[in-house]
């Protein structure tokens, strides 16, 4: 699969250059591993603050702060007084990944794991001639709290905010474990993928 | 189709008992209409206050106010007087149609057409041997205003994050026109469908 040798190269390339979320590096390669698979761009859940000039023009947002543990209330206040422009907004996703199947039966497999492992809101596309899968959760927090710089809500609901929107990437957070169990069980079943581990060890990844 | 059959009795039933958001009756009946495929769960969009009483334990949230429109901030803040437990939520979702493929090649159209049509979020499922696309939008709102019956926001902020939320909810609105130029050009290749008219006739509702 030339797609999933140009895709492990770049993940490798990543974890080296320490890109890639600590938290999910061990799954993301044991997904990895796995025969007729391969993930592409994924993490490891966040939440942060950000700025959207105009609604709806993703391109042109910025982070204020973004972190892939909980956040404090001291960074989000410290991180605000850089608020400039556009709407504010507190935010907080869980983990995604995105995994390519070769065919429409490993996406079937791909699709029902994600929901098995409490990721609700698992889908997939069909791009040209690959599956897409997403494995996604529900608790996506969108909370505004000002707009042009000027914050509207006072520090009683920023802590209000960011502790209903670290909650949310617990709770998210916490079913990695059985993610990982489930993608265990498929390596079992799928076998493992030699050109995985040649490719790793040319990069230097140790994996178990 | 025999899900078709049933599918339309109870849309049919819906709408001439009222059920159906009003702004999207002909887009559904335009979509029923194509052979092939059929809808299921959809909605117009809406926006309102919501209480959740545990985090995910969606099947006890309950609606103060919800709308198919775009919401006033006075019938918001009446009802927010009936806030009693559980942390309370402004939410904003875009329109969202569930659409059953009969095949894998209708389920890719569908989903390139939701995409066309600016619903960035449109994917799919496989569900036994159906193919379920949703046509959905990234436009999402989850602002927590209180908990326990106790709102933590002034009014200023309400009508902030109503602002906000009422302009997500144009915007995605505003592609039905796109989604429905796209479904009449699906019909002209797929097809129509006879049992849709014929049915239609039946239950009474009138059709172009």
């Amino acid at each position: 699969m030339k797609a999933k040798r140009e895709a492990l190269a770049s993940l490798f390339t990543a974890i080296n250059g320490g890109k890639v979320d600590e938290d999910i590096i061990d799954l993301l390669l044991l997904i990895n591993s796995i025969k007729g698979i391969y993930t592409t761009s994924s993490c490891s859940g966040r939440i942060g603050i950000i700025e959207e000039p105009a609604l709806g023009a993703k391109p042109l947002s910025r982070w204020l702060i973004k972190v892939h543990r909980l956040i404090e209330f001291e960074e989000a206040k410290e991180a605000l007084k850089n608020a400039k422009e556009g709407i504010i907004f507190l935010k907080s996703q869980p983990p995604i990944f995105h995994v390519v199947a070769g065919d429409l039966e490993k996406a079937k497999k791909l699709h029902e794991l994600g929901l098995a492992s409490g990721f609700k809101y698992t889908t997939f596309k069909v791009i040209s001639k690959r599956y897409l899968v997403e494995i996604n959760a529900t608790e996506y927090l969108t909370a505004p709290l000002g707009r042009d710089g000027k914050v509207l809500v006072d520090d009683e609901y920023i802590r209000f905010a960011i502790e209903i929107g670290n909650e949310m990437l617990r709770r998210s957070k916490r079913r990695l474990s059985r993610l990982e169990e489930n993608f265990r069980k498929l390596r079992k079943e799928l076998g493992k993928d030699e050109l995985f581990y040649e490719m790793a060890e040319k990069h230097g990844i140790s994996v178990r």
